[in-house]
């Protein structure tokens, strides 16, 4: 979080007041003029604080009396628990699940709670469209010819240079581009895997890492995950001398769905842990620069000397999910991916490459996640405290430290799925549990995106759906 | 070829006496006046006919005396013969070969006869550009959200009606939307076989066939291939019966790099013949619509009433190779292709398809593959006339009656990668026959691309290539 801007340090001070517990709900802020005189700032500069932790929902305006604690992070239902699934492998099975919520996923009627990505009204369209033009009209082939395999040499610089946020030191020549992350994904497994190899994964996962690895002949090795610091690394430790595994696969920041942050210190262990033996680790960083916090986390790349850590992302949660532009860093597997990139789809869109190239010019990028970071957390904040009023007393919530999901654990006898039919009934979608795990795990949990901004249809949703947990108890 | 035009009805004419060799070499052409009275049409229509043919190398002007016929098809080389590979099922190896010339292909003083693709100037860059603006103004989403995983609806139903040309009849819901050609043939590999497989291929194919079988974990089984007409079917029957054939892959218009038509009857048989046996038939067809002759050959997939043909094809060879937009009409296999769509790389740029989905209105799209059509005829004559002046006389060359390649047969002492080696010494980049085939065959053969518009330096290029192999025989 930016901490140049004087406000800002303002409103982080007493943002900490507040989670800590010392500013109590209710407790009557300081007046702007008292503040001000303190801090040696402009009124001005109170207010622009006080409006930041307003539009959070942390405080309220009271007339003519003041700013009073309206919310405070301790009131916030409780974390999920960890679930640890059976230490097995087994194939995959696709779900009919999965289809029918990706069957009501573009319908505009209904309130789309169910997808990890950013609503349009947070993304840069003019000055994405701005670079759209630039490169029709300034790229020597007019965006019309093939672009290298590997990528754009701008876009690869530019990307390179972002590695700078997570501690890396990184070339250009490192990175390849791909048509977003999960075709990143793809290419490092099939460079790291032979079918019939196991993966080892978190649980619960994102779905689609389910599929890809299903399709390619893969199986997957589920791993206890703890929701606020990612996989076990003990128990990682123990299953890595059971069983064979020939690849994991994790994200570490942020991860979908239960927005777990691997601490740096355990991706170092990691690194050091899969380097001993020699298992190859594909890393999903797509939300890392989505932080709420003060600073951007790093990454297992990090810490790789061996080249083993294969560093999947895109701007597909950050910049334009249309565009289809990913990147990876994929060490010592560089040359395969880059030959199976070539047999699979030549190379990706000159088109939108360059126009993302251009847009990381000049700070355009840096300003745009600013921006981005704080309208997420802000948001995040707002549905966390409309839910802690909506939802049964002992559900349990994620409080995520950045990307844009929440993971809702209920009751036990409430099953997700079901929950999801009655709710697309009401134009609510939400992601059931169920898909997110291959062994019928969290029938229970329910994922929810805060991507959307914080409006009366949300509330309404919201709502709705509180009153449909409700009926089930 | 379009006949709607006076001028070219009477060009036409003239170019079948030439062909027939009713005019010769030499022979003096009818005066213009004369002509004009005789078909009753204006003397610059007589002129616009003389020009075209003149433009196609076929007749010339000498100065006050008229014109004359110049050359005849009757003194292109001889063709190429058929070489039959060993029936025998083989793993594919990529070759060491392929890479050097990957090395070299974007290099810019180098003069590129080795990739089968338009150059620039052949293509409608502004109004494709008109089409980008058109697509981020007016799109309700501006291109920067997910597109359907399918496809762009527009745009599936421009393709849809483009079947009409090859005698198909197709919904747009047939259609399903890839990046590239590649991607197509790749999902499609997917959906109908899994690994150890065999496909049968034409021989000589396209090296980038290979790689994706082989990058799927398949085997290929190579079929002869007759320069003019395709695959044997004859063999093919036999060769079923013999071996387990899990799919068939072919080129059935224009293949590269042989440039062999398939008759349309041919196309019947085989869709009968593999109908029988249950054999699915993944058909690339991205050089179909560019023909040379009076109509677009038909496809396959126009006598498939079983589904059991997978139509692949792009916009790469007739409108922007780096848009990367393709499509796939996969008959029965279509829920299966969609699934590895979306496991792979979700969906394909939504830019790119609103883009060409707005060029391919109005018209757009067809009046400019009437000039790309009449443009690369022009040039496949020109090529062929001036290697008829600088190979020796017992090379062998095709005569394409489409797409954009000639292949070329020389004297069996001659080793094309060799010629390949010493040629970009001298800056001009070709594809030698070997990368063509797995069994080593076709040592002594190269693929010339007629692509880039003839020139000066193509002529220069043409001719220190020939200095080359006659200095080698």
């Amino acid at each position: 979080m930016d901490t140049h801007f004087k406000y800002q340090a303002i409103a982080n001070q007493l943002e900490e007041l507040i989670e800590e517990g010392t500013l109590k709900i209710g407790d009557k802020l300081p007046s702007v003029r008292r503040l001000s005189k303190k801090h040696n700032v402009s009124m001005s500069t109170v207010f622009q604080a006080y409006y930041q932790l307003e539009n959070k929902g942390l405080i309220e305006a009271r007339p003519k009396s003041g700013y009073y604690v309206r919310f405070s992070p301790s009131c916030m239902p409780q974390k999920p628990k960890v679930v640890i699934p059976k230490a097995e492998i087994k194939n995959v099975s696709i779900d009919e699940m999965i289809s029918t919520i990706y069957a009501n996923i573009s319908s505009k009627d209904v309130l789309q709670l169910s997808v990890s990505a950013p609503s349009l009204d947070l993304l840069p369209i003019a000055k994405l469209n701005k670079s759209v033009q630039h490169a029709i009209r300034n790229e020597p082939n007019h965006c019309i010819g093939y672009e290298e395999i590997q990528g754009n040499l701008q876009l690869r610089r530019h990307i390179a240079r972002l590695s700078f946020n997570w501690g890396g030191v990184c070339h250009e020549d490192d990175v390849v581009i791909t048509a977003g992350c999960m075709e990143a994904v793809a290419l490092s497994l099939k460079a790291v895997t032979k079918p019939g190899d196991t993966v080892a994964i978190e649980s619960p996962t994102y779905f689609g890492i389910f599929q890809v690895i299903e399709s390619l002949g893969l199986k997957v090795l589920e791993l206890p995950t703890h929701p606020e610091t990612g996989i076990d690394l003990d128990r990682l430790d123990r299953i890595i001398k059971d069983f064979k595994i020939n690849a994991c696969l994790f994200v570490t920041n942020f991860s979908n769905p239960l927005g777990c942050l691997m601490p740096d210190e355990n991706k170092e262990k990691l690194v050091q842990l899969l380097a001993t033996h020699q298992i190859p680790l594909i890393e999903e960083d797509i939300y890392g620069e989505l932080y709420f916090g003060k600073s951007r986390p790093r990454t297992c790349k990090t810490f790789d000397k061996t080249g083993q850590v294969l560093l999947c992302s895109s701007f597909s949660k950050t910049l334009a999910p249309g565009y289809r532009v990913g990147w990876v860093l994929p060490g010592q597997y560089k040359k395969d991916v880059i030959s199976y990139k070539l047999y699979h789809s030549i190379s990706t869109s000159t088109l939108s490459q360059a126009a993302i190239a251009h847009f990381l010019e000049n700070g355009r990028f840096e300003n745009h996640m600013r921006h981005l970071r704080k309208a997420l957390h802000t948001q995040s904040l707002r549905y966390l405290q409309c839910l802690s009023e909506y939802l049964p007393a002992d559900a349990r919530v994620s409080q995520p430290q950045g990307g844009y999901v929440l993971w809702i654990e209920l009751p036990p006898n409430i099953n997700a799925f079901d929950l999801y039919m009655e709710a697309i009934q009401h134009q609510v979608s939400i992601a059931p549990g169920q898909i997110f795990s291959t062994h019928g795990h969290h029938h229970n949990c329910l994922r929810l995106s805060f991507g959307r901004s914080y409006d009366q249809e949300v509330e309404t949703g919201l709502h709705t759906l509180g009153q449909l947990i409700q009926k089930r108890l």
